[in-house]
Parts: C-alpha cells; structure tokens; sequence
C-alpha cells in the first residue's frame, strides 16, 4: 500500500515533472526567442555603426519575409545604404471597374549611387566642407538635397543639425557621376570632438529616401580652433594643388616639373599630386627624393576610377584638395605638370603674391608652347640630351579669342574651386595679372613616353603648317639654374632618368 | 532517519531533474535553433519568388550582421533586387609604407534603378519582347548587358538562356531613365508555359551586379502558337497606339477626335489609349461610350511619373503598345489625339491600305492647321457652335524644311517603334504615301480647355504675323457624316459635351 502510494506518488511526479519539464521548455523557448527579439530591437539603435547593422536593416530582413509590396514615397533614415527601396514585389497589372488597365511599374537594382564619399573637413569653427560624388542626372533633373548633423562626443550636448548647402563645381560636365561639395555651416560653434552626418535625400519622387551617412569622426580634443583664425601664420606660402594624374606620363617631364617648381615656390611651398595611375612605377622615382624631402605628398586616389565621372573626376580631387589643406596655405595654385608658372626677372614669386595680396582669387594668362618644335641653337646631339623646356622654346602665336587659364586662391575664402577657376569664393578676383605671373603650356609633352622634338630649328620665328611660331627662351633660360637646383638638392639620384 | 533519507533522495532527485532540466533546455534549444537554421537553409531554394525571397535575401541579412566591406566588382545572381550592393562599410585612408596616401571611395543609397518593368510578351516561338526603362547614363557611359533565361513549367525540361539583344529607341532623348526593349530571341521553340527571367547587369565597374528580374509567366497551354504564323486572320485591321495622354485635355476635342476616326478606321479597328494624366473625368466620359462598344481601351499610365524620362515616357508606352498588339493588328497606326488622318475622296482606308501591303512600314506626310484661326463662313454663332475640325480649316502654307511625319507599320514585322517612325524592323519603308494619306496637324488644339477660335476669316487666303494661310475644308466637309456617324453609333449621350 506503501509501496503503491509511493509507486503513484512518484508516478504524479513523473506526470507533473514531465507536464512541468514540456510546459516549461515551451515556455522557455517562447520566453527565450522573445526575449532575444526584444533585446535585439532595444539594442539596435545603440550597436556602433562599424558593426554594418542598423535598425533598418533588420527591419528590411523581417520585411524581406514578408510579401508586402515595395514601400513608395517614404522617407526613411537609415545609416548607411538604404535597403527598403530594394525591396521590389512585382505588382500586377489588373482592370478597373470602369473598363481601363490600370498598369503598374517596377523598379530593380541599382545604377547608380546617391552619394560617394571622398572626405570631409572642418573648415572653421562651425563649418565643415563634404566632398564626393552623386549621381549626375538626379542632380540635372532631380531635386537632391542635403541635411548636416553635428553629434558631439560629449553626451551631455546635444546634436545639432542645418540644411546643407550644396555647391556643383563641374556643372555641365560630368558623366554617370558629378562632384558636389556640400558646405554645412551650423548657427554657432559646433564643440571639438564628434561625428558629422550627412543626410542625403534624393528628391526623387519615386524613391524620396534619405541616406544617412557617417562623413567625419573628430576625436575629442583633436582640433586647434585658432588654426581658422585668418592671423595664423600657415604651415606654407605656397600649396599646389594637382588635378588626377592618369596615362603612362614621362618621368623625365614629371623630374623637370618638379625641380623646376621646387626651386620656383621656394622652401616654404608643398606639392600635392593624385594619382590616378599616371604615376607610375618610374614616375614615381623621380618624386621619390622629393617626398622623402617633405615636398611633395602624392595621393592614391585610383580608386575613384569605379566612379564614372569627369576626367578621372578631377572636380572632387581639386575640392578635396583645396578642403583639405585650406588652413595649410596662404595661397593655393591650380594648374597641370605640363605647365610651368613663370614670373619676370626682376620680381621674385614672393613680391608678385604680395603685389596680389588684396585678391582672393586671380587668374593666369597661358603661354601655348610647341611641344614638336625645338629650337636647336646647341646642334643636335645637345638639343636632344637637354631638358623638354630646354629645347621645346617656340611659342605659338596664332591669334585665338581666348585660351584657357590657370589660377590661384588664398583658400581661407574659396568654399569650392574648379579646374581653370573658382566660382565660390568671398572677395575679389583679378584677371589682370598678365604683366606679373604667367604660365607657359608644353601640351601634349608630358603623355608621351619619348622625345618631343619633331622638328628642328634655329630661327626666331617659324611657320609650321600655316601656324606661326616665335622664339621664346624664357623658360629655357633658366634651365641651368634649375639642374643645379635640383642636384643641389636631392644630388644625382634622378640623373639615369628616361623620356 | 527516513524521512531524512527521503528528503536527501528528493533532493537528489531535484538535483538530477534540475540538471537535467538545465541541460536539456539548452541542448533542445541549440538543437531547434539548428534545426530551424538548417530547414530554412534547405527550403529556401524551392520557396516560390512570389513570396518575395530569396537566398540572397537571407544570405543579405546575415552578411549585414558581420563588419565585412563592401563586396566590389562581384557578380551575383539574385531574384529581385541585389542589396548586397548596400552592404557599405566606410574604408579609411591610411598611409602606404612609401608614403603615398591611399585614398578611399564609399558609396551610399541609390539614385536609380538598374531596370524599371512595365511589361513582357510572347512574339513568337521562340521569341519575346521586354519593355522598360533603364538609367539613362548607364546606356550612354557605361556597359549594360542583358541575357533572358526561359525556365518552363515542365521540371522535366531545361531552362534555356539567350543574349537579350537591347534596343534603345529614343537615343538621344532620355533624362533619368531611357527607354530600353529587349529581343530575346532563343535558337529553338520554347515550350509555351514558362517564366522569363531578365538577368539585367549594369556592367559598371563599380558595382557589377545582375539583377535577375521575372518579368513575365506564362500559364501551361495559355497561347496559341498559330498566333504568330502570318497566314492567320487577326482579330483588328488598324489599330491605334496613342501616346501618353498628360495635361489637361480638352473633353471636346477628344470627343470629336475618336468620333472621327472610329467611322474612318471602321468596324475592324480599335483605339488604345494611354492615360498618363490627361484622361481626366471628363475626357474619360467622352470615351466612356466607345470603350462600352469594345472600341476603345484606356490603360492607366500615371504609375510611369514616378521614373523620369522623355514627355512621360512615351516611347516606352509605345512599345508596349506594339508588343502588347503585335498580332492582334495587321496595321498599327502612331499618331497623336491632335492629329486627324485622311485618304482621298476616290479611296477608301482599306483600298489604300491594300496598295501599301509591300511595305513594312509608311511615314505619313503632315498638313499643318492654324488652331486660331477659324472659318466663319456660316457666321459667328454657328461657327462657336461647331466642331473643332469644322471651324478650323486655315491650313500654313509657309515653306519650311521638314515637318514631323507620323507613320503606320505591319506590327509583325517591327521589334521597336519610335514616336516618329520605326528604326527596328524588317522589310520596307516607304516615305512617298502624301498621294495616298495625310494627316491633319490642329497643334495645341486639344490641349486648352477653351474656344479655339482668335479670328475669323472668310477669305480663301489669309495672311497673320506674317504667315500665310489658305482655306482647306478637307476635314471640314467631312463633319456632318462624323456627327452622323457617332449620334448613330453611340446616340446623344456626348451632347452636352464641353470645350
């Protein structure tokens, strides 16, 4: 009976442990996945943005499972891309109680961007400057627009936020992609030390999304803001700025540029070259002195070449260029390697920009120069072991309504910049400046990997398939001056270098 | 004693149930969650696309919850959209071991869909037509591809894959997107009962993904194939594509429009109308009666607003119109709802049509009406009382290069069409029908909700801000057999019709 009771006992035990143990584990797993869901939501906002996951994102892979049609003219803030506009449902097309087809239309994939990140920069105490890439015909047809937000690091400040001004610079250029620089200028001082967020939002009545994109991360303390102010002495006089290096360029063309502007900006000036696979490996020994000088600083910027835009999209280098060495400079030049900044012989660089001081901005008068025509007044042999400025010494003087210009900005005022000018700049600019600084243009001699002299004369004028030419040694005159420079600097490392 | 050994039994056998209970739960746990892994990992091939997910989606979702970059210049084949392109993680610039600094690019969002679908449809055994739209500078700059993949319903046969040849018809034009018809020709017979895949790949650099889009299913047994065989009878011998219809039309005009060609074209012929905004309430009133009768066919266009392209897409409206058709008319004609057609007294439209049935294609010559100035030769108040056509019948005789042509095409032999003429098809075209057909151009008429008329004249030759005009009552004299015609047809129900 004992035995029986306890035989029932522990069977009501079993029952009601394994009644228990089921109920429990149902329970619990219910519990448990719950729980993880809800944690997960809690938690989503506040997973650091490295980590690639945002809230959207997990709502986009719980929307994926479900088979709701694509959400139409939302306007969703997502960091990083924004998935919901792929998730694309077929709808059908189907007939009206009136009698009429109503037809429908679905959009797939991508082709292109809404916004390509190069850089930002601070560029003041409450202003900072975005540049990249967005896509060209939303911003000739379409009405883009952008949002900047400053979080400071600080917890206790809040983020605050302005509408962001976009600049165009290549406006009318431009091929899958454009370059936009977008200034955000907040009402006070935005405190050292957070992230700013660009908000792009494409405008786009289709797919009137906002891409919310981390652009800069400014650690605390990280910024002097007496560096704005304009008495500060810069870092350097003279900054060149280049446009993207592309083609298989010559070394010895790239050594006689850059020894020549070297000794021409002088010791306090620095060079900035982009390379987008115009420097090369034997290219890149010639600057190799250079560099290890301090003088020049190349960027890698080949990648770009993903992005299909305007010559190697030079319009977003010069802008990050100019963005990011703008408290760097008093003055800030714009031209090309196969171009070389020459002033009279009486005046020095230093008395020209000082002459030149009251302009933000002025332009430079080109000089053409045959790059085929050589003048060969040392007979031939010597003519074709000096240098390309050396012996390319004709100059033509076709009469043309105007030729391209090269120019120069104190970039403290220049918010964005172009390839032969700025159009966004405060104060004034000067186009007459022809008497003081010029530029002489070798075209077409620095992408040819071989020696330029097609013809060779002694003559002080030419005429060469209808076009006059005239006998210029201004450049080639200071030939000497400039190999002993260079030697003197950097010795005779770049003395074996080829066309 | 025994109560103690009793208490210690149950606590040991707590201690065992409790450890038990623990390890169980969370082995069963792990073992669902695996399960559930693993089911969903094995179902997910076969899960239909209609439920709006795919591999990839779920491969997506658990590559956003890893920090891996952003996959580049990978192809992936995905139904529906590829967000794996979203996948971006910001790179950082870093500085190489010789100095150079290694800039890098991030994408973000979207700006444009790699391929909008209105449609797709069977044009032969072994052929079908895709119609959509497309990023307008991707086709311009960049390298996109197609390639159609027939996947039967049959499992027991293969799923065949062809080059989808692109036709881009309005080269040139275009703003956000461009219109883009895809041949997709197999070598052999596919069976009917099928789904057609379009694997669209952008071929950019940057992102070449493809995007496998269905664009069309067809149900087992639904077509007959003796369809596209050109001895078979079809069911219209002229029918009308119209162009998208946008603004706000004028009820009227429209009415008189359709009356007039529905008795010109005859019993065989069928309108379809494109409402891409302009079929307003009132202008759908006047159609009501001619789509009851089976003679007319709006589809509802407005959906395509959302993609930007050329004058509300038309040319993609037209080609779908022509595929849509493509065998339900032996002749298609193109023309807009301002335009009225006309054959000489002596002829009829089918005997003109017969002595054109060499050709492919004819282009059809315009003859230009002022839409301001009217006939009064019945005097004002009859004239304000009477049709559009009627009382404008001033035609501009100003000597002028070229004017645009409208044409008509045997639709079997033509794979795209344009708003001016078909460039993609086969056989011949003919551009001297003006002995044969006209059509009469009233420009702006249809778009003003107003009376047309600024001056009377009664003159058979006028002359008006220096243009010179002559009477030519044509489609005047034809008014009372219109009027005639559509009380006839359709009774009085459009009486009371307003400009």
């Amino acid at each position: 009976m004992v035995k029986e009771k306890e035989q029932n006992s522990n069977k009501e035990k079993k029952l009601l442990v394994s009644l228990i143990w089921n109920f429990s584990t149902e329970l619990k797993l219910i519990s448990l996945a719950l729980l993880v869901i809800l944690t997960l939501a809690t938690l989503l906002p506040f997973i650091p943005s490295q980590f690639s996951l945002s809230a959207s994102d997990f709502r986009f892979c719980i929307s994926r499972f479900s088979s709701s049609p694509a959400p139409v003219n939302t306007t969703t803030t997502t960091t990083k891309a924004s998935p919901e506009k792929n998730t694309t449902t077929a709808k059908l097309d189907r007939v009206l109680d009136n009698g009429v087809i109503k037809r429908t239309f679905t959009g797939y994939g991508s082709a292109a961007y809404n916004f390509v990140t190069m850089s930002a920069y601070r560029g003041g105490v409450n202003t900072f400057a975005v540049i990249g890439l967005s896509s060209k015909p939303l911003h000739v047809y379409g009405h883009p627009s952008y949002r900047c937000e400053w979080v400071p690091l600080d917890p206790a400040q809040d983020p605050v936020s302005t509408t962001g001004l976009k600049i165009l610079t290549d406006w009318g250029y431009g091929r899958i992609y454009t370059t936009v620089v977008v200034n955000c200028t907040f009402p006070s001082t935005t405190p050292v030390g957070g992230n700013l967020i660009l908000h792009a939002t494409t405008g786009d009545p289709d797919r009137n999304l906002t891409d919310s994109i981390p652009v800069l991360t400014e650690p605390p303390n990280s910024v002097d803001l007496t560096l704005y102010s304009s008495t500060k002495k810069k870092k350097y006089d003279y900054l060149y700025c280049g446009s993207s290096l592309y083609g298989n360029l010559s070394p010895q063309r790239v050594r006689e540029w850059i020894a020549y502007h070297a000794r021409f900006f002088g010791e306090r000036s620095h060079f900035v070259l982009h390379d987008a696979g115009g420097i090369h490996g034997e290219v890149f020994e010639v600057l190799r002195p250079w560099i290890e000088l301090g003088r020049v600083t190349v960027h890698d910027i080949r990648e770009q070449e993903r992005f299909d835009g305007y010559y190697h999209n030079q319009f977003m280098v010069v802008n990050d260029c100019l963005h990011r060495y703008r408290f760097a400079a008093k003055w800030m030049f714009f031209f090309d390697v196969d171009e070389f900044i020459y002033v009279p012989e009486k005046e020095t660089i230093s008395s020209v920009m000082e002459s030149l001081e009251e302009y933000s901005q002025f332009t430079i008068e080109q000089m053409p120069m045959s790059s085929k025509i050589c003048y060969s007044g040392d007979g031939p042999a010597r003519t074709y072991r000096s240098w390309g400025f050396e012996k390319m010494a004709y100059r033509d003087v076709k009469k043309v309504p105007r030729r391209d210009r090269k120019y120069a900005v104190q970039p403290s005022n220049v918010f964005a910049t172009g390839v032969h000018m700025s159009q966004n700049l405060q104060g004034k600019t000067y186009h007459k400046a022809e008497s003081k600084i010029r530029y002489f243009h070798y075209h077409g001699s620095i992408s040819q990997r071989r020696e330029p002299c097609r013809h060779l004369f002694n003559d002080s004028r030419v005429v060469l398939e209808n076009n006059p030419y005239v006998l210029d040694t201004t450049i080639r005159d200071v030939g000497l001056a400039v190999k002993t420079f260079e030697m003197r600097t950097i010795g005779n490392r770049l003395l074996r270098t080829r066309q």
